[in-house]
């Protein structure tokens, strides 16, 4: 929707099994095809919309179909694994820029898309060893065009750092969410008591397991390292409070504090 | 405010070290004595609003002041203390019921104060030991007049029960934005790519020290049982993504949305 407006595509086409007549009709494709080898095979740029381990077993099934010149990009929310795979099967000629939209909503089919979604947020990109300096600027383009803020980075990196600002509070927010269930039918009357605090800190717990099966899956190493991490802290402020420190304490309170403080306005 | 508004009480008098003119002025007190001794021993209803530390060491200075026949509440966020310590030092005659109103705001003072604040929150009421049903009507009658839906339990109940659904996501969401602080250091371009997920999670990571270290201190034995739930809970949940065991993911993810689903609407 949002590259339609922006005039930047002669034209989108989707590519699905099934008849995409509604996102014809809400404006979010010009036409479509069901075939994937010839949508595939007619795109300058290819656009993967699925969950992680999908992307990555399309790489063996369509990866064929590119034809040379073409760049393939995707939206999966890890980058290691699809890198390698696209970059594996990709025929000569072809690039593949992988890319991490840092957007979207908690209810999911084109009738809840909107072309100001992407407005402001990051979009991280993470090129293979393949890629040319133009596929990364053709993408780029692309991103900023929706209204994406780009970053560059390598899929390793992205793969290290998502671990921490996103993979690693979805874990801790479903063991939080998880124990104060298990307290609640030990003692009952914990949940009956909860407010702000509570609320705000689990509310990504409501996620559905498989998307985030699918990426703590492909992102093994990144999540042990900053689970790693929290441990760390945890077992700091635990030994403070345990001991009594407040001043213990007051210096884990002011690195967490500072964090808040340097979060992107 | 809420209490002048709903017309509970002949009078509210501030207590106060300085002059309480501003409060005066904003229609929260009725007028204001900066002598201890003098207001406690005019009181029907004595109410204690200090940080938790705070509170226990007026049981020792100030509660012989309080006339039989009075009760004192209190509005902090930990009760066993508070309410062992001022039991102890209450002249015969007079009661103690421990009160946690759940309400606040990110501010601070009487120019942020407002009276619609307590509506529809948990007003959680502990009495002690040496307890009128009296009393603990008087009190009631009160929280409710001031919109607060009144729950009634023990100290020690009251204490196990916000130890997992306030402090525990408090020590969580401090050691979590810790934890991103301390990679962000290490690897760079992490804070940079937070988005709604790691802003919900840590929001209440902003909170201020003092406080807290109040509340840890004053409920040591309830916060380190919630931290052995929650981290069984993690250690579970970190066990299946390194098994790549989607089932048991899916079984902890279940329990968590389980635990969202419950909340009070």
């Amino acid at each position: 929707m949002a590259w339609r407006r922006a005039g930047v595509a002669a034209e989108v086409v989707g590519i699905g099994r099934q008849p995409l007549d509604e996102a014809v009709r809400l404006g979010a494709i010009d036409r479509y095809v069901t075939d994937p080898a010839e949508g595939i095979a007619q795109a300058d740029v290819l656009v993967l919309c699925a969950p992680v381990t999908t992307i990555i077993e399309q790489a063996r099934r369509f990866a064929r179909y590119v034809k040379p010149g073409a760049v393939v990009t995707d939206v999966g929310s890890t980058k290691l694994e699809i890198v390698w795979a696209w970059e594996e099967y990709l025929p000569a000629g072809a690039s593949f820029v992988g890319g991490h939209p840092m957007f979207g909503r908690e209810v999911t089919g084109v009738q809840n898309a909107t072309p100001d979604l992407p407005k402001g947020c990051r979009w991280v990109l993470t090129p293979g060893r393949r890629d040319t300096p133009e596929a990364l600027a053709r993408i780029a383009a692309l991103a900023e065009a929706a209204g994406g803020a780009v970053r560059v980075m390598s899929p390793v990196e992205h793969d290290d750092r998502v671990a921490v600002i996103s993979h690693l509070p979805q874990v801790v927010a479903t063991a939080l969410a998880a124990a104060a269930l298990q307290c609640e039918n030990e003692m009952g009357g914990v949940l009956d008591l909860a407010a702000g605090g509570f609320r705000d800190t689990t509310r990504i717990a409501g996620s559905s397991a498989e998307i985030w099966t699918d990426i703590f899956l492909t992102n093994g190493g990144g999540v042990r390292a900053a689970l790693a991490s929290f441990r760390e802290s945890l077992d700091a402020l635990e030994a403070a409070v345990a001991d009594g420190d407040a001043e213990a304490i007051a210096a884990i309170f002011a690195r967490a504090n500072e964090a808040r403080r340097r979060l992107p306005t």
